[in-house]
């Protein structure tokens, strides 16, 4: 179907009758994605590109302000050394994608191409730490990784995918915790702040740990669907790595000691959280701080002598306020709404040759589709207001759904009630596997993490009854 | 080796003595690279890593300036789409990595670790492209690449390599022409202002094109030791690869016509290039647009009361305008000269006990090791026009070596004299790939490019001796 006849954009699923559904037309029709040719794979498109490199520059900003530098680590990795950590490979190799051939040739070892890159980082370390002055080791890369998944969806779940791997060497533990904190907190901060996606805080249980951890931080994200998303997570690895390694320092006495090394990462899965927390019926929405396009210009009877000339000046005052486009296809405005709520752009500025008139333009925002009327001699201070509000707005909106959708359970019947409602629980826990696996058997809810604000709802375990050591975080998740 | 110890930097090789073995030496001892575990993968360190991002930085935002949209296609082909086109499998096939298994599972089909995604942009094109409308695509990614080749070097010519590389389809084969033209334009642009390298403009001859290209599009540099190195592609494909994969669109008229395409890719090669055209005996010299650091603020006798405190001062005052940095560790003057010198940081800037009283430092110019005093008063405006002089003395200089070592040939006689003393020959030639082939058989000099400027030396073929068609510049070449 060409442009010129696709005068309405297709309808989409509605997110009450198919989540998943839901999903996958808004991934089409917002134009974020394409499957690749081999399964799992995708093509991320302009828009969604775009929306991820936003993203992207302000993680990277930041990680760069924490004293960090980017590296470009190897994709390949030699299977002998993908086994030196026992936890590590177990985790991993299952999903490696294998090269076993270099042109004609068959490779005399096996190649696994990086599902995460812990290894090459420590093999390096072992060779370029030396004393206590070439400590911290505070490095960071953007590369793309493959795990080969069973399922997959995109953004979600895809067997190549995109991130930031941190991965630092310290000279103590508390230097190496107060590190995983600390980039635990960028995570929430880039979350919270630019996504407008509140986040839970706190600390994954043994049996949901990093491969090789010593224990892992994550920050996590409801959906509108009722079901949790990991959004970012931390690692600190103690000496285990190091030991593994043989990566080794001597400090100020001349002695030699083990170092401690954290890793953390953030991934094109948080675009489906994007997706999955602010979107709606009418498709995407995106929060003005990491919008492509932040207003979108429509101007109404464009025929009409003078209108396109006023958008095309309109768009030049504003550009270098807001990040402002113009459509003067010859499309019909409504298509041209559509096209753009299903986009998720945060206002859009209607004009037409009565408002040229009054002096004034309309704008609509996104999120809650209101309209306002503005003067044109006013819209330099209101469109920056606005789209503040709208970011505000989506926050505000995803954390009462949040709250809306958090229950206490005492008892594995009021767990299991909830579990039906959707969303997180909180519940106490002794502390045992067992329960957790229990938990996770009987009702497919998976502990999302031990938080930090910790509550006492009960003295004991919701599972066992048996006393309870902390409070935890569950929920059915992606 | 702790670093306490290394109070002096290890010395190079004398580029004198062995060009190659003082490349390797510099690529080492200014931090740029070290070897990966698996044969000819890279790693690039945090130093060598901020040259190229900031090379990346100022060609990304020019291939956005010029009407692009970046997008990110998957890392794997399936073998069976990589074999559509034939001079392009052929081109490919024998250099590339192939993943066989997915976790313990054979695969079906062979995945092609990609080498170029000339194939998967094509298969996405057939599927998206229906209308004029939809034209023209203008594609690009930053991504990392595999090729299986034999001998590798860090940077120019690595197994895995990064790089940007559009892909671009129009509606007819002047716009895909204009396209191919634009590009190596915004190439050249990059490498001469930005850093510093003087380019020669020229296209391919068929012998060297891209496999599966109508024409290959190509910028040439000379290095210091004579040899030149491509520095920038593009390639005009014309419909061959449309006829392959079936890309077609319909014309305002309602008529089927293939698409016309391009593609174009600039590589971590480059940072070849820039080693091998500014270093010298004391290391690497980074042109100041590209610097990473471009001002390194070294304190003297810096144990004496207020001049560590006037140095931070000093930073920060220059702070917003240069990228400057300050080395306040307790290594002595010299070995911090030695060290800056060697990672080619345009200037350094001293400042000791009397500098402090005179209100005066001293600037000293990597390039030419000069030495200025320069009132504290003045530094603000003199030190960004210092940079500005370093950056116009780079490329002058290496415009006039490139001029020196470029040489004319009639006969084969002058020609193999010619390639002996190293650089480029300037020498006609019929348009016969026998002759092409002859002349790198016995020479090993291998045509660069048919530059746009052609000068008609003479009326035959340095070869052959029948009549010539154009004027080619010859150079043995990495």
């Amino acid at each position: 179907m060409s442009k010129k006849n696709k005068e309405f954009v297709e309808k989409i699923t509605a997110m009450e009758d198919d989540f998943a559904q839901w999903y996958t037309d808004v991934v089409k029709q917002a134009e974020l994605v394409e499957y690749g040719q081999v399964r799992g794979t995708m093509i991320i498109k302009p828009y969604g590109y775009a929306i991820w490199e936003n993203i992207k520059n302000e993680l990277d900003r930041m990680i760069k302000e924490t004293g960090h530098s980017n590296v470009a680590f190897p994709l390949f990795i030699p299977e002998s050394l993908l086994q030196k950590e026992a936890d590590h490979v177990e985790g991993f190799a299952p999903e490696v994608a294998w090269v076993t051939h270099g042109g004609n040739e068959e490779l005399v070892e096996r190649i696994a191409v990086r599902p995460t890159s812990e290894v090459l980082f420590c093999d390096y370390y072992s060779k370029n730490i030396h004393s206590y002055r070439d400590l911290p080791k505070l490095y960071n890369q953007w590369a793309n990784v493959v795990r080969w998944e069973k399922t997959t969806r995109p953004f979600l779940r895809s067997s190549e995918f995109h991130w930031q791997e941190g991965h630092t060497a310290h000279a103590t533990d508390e230097d190496a915790k107060q590190e995983t904190d600390r980039m635990l907190n960028v995570y929430a901060d880039l979350v919270e702040h630019y996504l407008a996606i509140p986040v839970l805080r706190g600390r994954k249980t043994d049996k949901e740990k990093f491969a090789g951890a010593k224990y892992t931080l994550t920050i996590e994200a409801l959906m509108h669907d009722g079901k949790a998303l990991q959004s970012g997570t931390s690692h600190h690895f103690g000496t285990g790595f190091a030991e593994a390694f043989n990566i080794t320092y001597l400090d100020e006495n001349g002695k030699s000691q083990f170092v401690h090394q954290t890793s953390w990462g953030v991934s094109t899965r948080i675009m489906g959280a994007l997706i999955m927390v602010h979107g709606d019926n009418r498709g995407l929405v995106v929060p003005p701080r990491i919008a492509p396009i932040q207003a979108m210009i429509v101007p109404i009877a464009q025929h009409k002598e003078g209108v396109l000339d006023k958008a095309y000046e309109l768009r030049d005052q504003l550009k270098s306020l807001v990040r402002v486009d113009i459509d003067a296809s010859d499309k019909m405005p409504g298509w041209k709404f559509n096209e753009y709520e299903m986009k998720g752009i945060p206002v859009r500025i209607e004009m037409g040759p009565k408002d040229i008139e009054n002096k004034q333009v309309v704008l609509v925002r996104r999120d809650t589709g209101e309209k306002e009327f503005v003067a044109l001699d006013d819209l330099q201070e209101r469109l920056p207001a606005l789209l503040e509000e709208v970011q505000q707005n989506l926050y505000d909106k995803a954390l009462t759904h949040r709250n809306e959708m958090t229950r206490e359970a005492k008892n594995m019947d009021e767990f299991k009630q909830a579990v039906e409602k959707g969303g997180f629980i909180k519940a106490m826990w002794c502390g045992d596997l067992a329960c957790e696996e229990k938990i996770k058997e009987e009702t497919t809810a998976t502990s999302r993490c031990i938080p930090f604000e910790q509550e006492k709802i009960a003295n004991s375990c919701v599972c066992c009854g048996k006393e309870a050591k902390e409070m935890v975080y569950w929920a059915r998740a992606y």
